[in-house]
């Protein structure tokens, strides 16, 4: 599937120390949702999980994920992606080094069992309330 | 349903200038999610919205919810309750006016359609990232 594309302002958010809420689906179908740093390829969001997580484990049933990306300075403002989600474990442990240095400045504690998640967008909102 | 406790720290969270995440179902089962000025009403998460906004309307067909509330000063620490939403008009309208002055100091500009959404809480996650 093809993912809908990000404005530059979207990804400029999602290259920042930003988080963002992610919502998989429960065995049950409903909804649980966490945080998790937010990062983008350049052309979608995407971000980094364990393999055991429930959100991990979630996706690998029903890969349909909500995402919604804050914006750390303005609570006002955020954008909404849904979609599905693909995983990949290849270069995943590199993939939270990097995060960790952006985030915290350094290496992160414990670079095994991750995933990728990147997200093929369906729908894209944005919000900026006045 | 009784709705599961929450904490004096949690219970702070909801009356300062916080927000939250919340997650409803579409009619096809898929997760949306969206930003809320989040309340208490000393016992459960409560929320505003209006009687014509999706949220609300997958709430009468689905009520299952998940509720991600952020602490505004701390990225890293926010909790997340499960639950089953209850819908009511009563008292609506005045309650976004109560949560506009506390969130923008001022009186809600468009007070009518309201509806107040108390979740009943199934499940209560904390998180306090070291």
């Amino acid at each position: 599937m093809a993912s809908r594309q990000l404005t530059d302002a979207q990804l400029e958010l999602l290259r920042g120390k930003n988080f963002a809420a992610v919502t998989t689906l429960r065995a049950d179908g409903s909804p649980q949702t966490s945080i998790v740093w937010i990062d983008t390829d350049g052309e979608r969001v995407i971000f980094n999980s364990t393999t055991w997580r429930a959100k991990t484990r979630d996706l690998r049933r029903d890969p349909r994920v909500s995402v919604l990306v804050l914006d750390a300075n303005d609570p006002y403002r955020y954008f909404v992606v849904e979609g599905e989600a693909e995983l990949d474990l290849e270069g995943a442990d590199a993939h939270i080094h990097e995060l960790s240095r952006r985030f915290r400045g350094k290496e992160f504690h414990a670079p095994h069992d991750r995933v990728i998640v990147r997200v093929n967008a369906r729908r894209i909102y944005d919000y900026r309330d006045d």
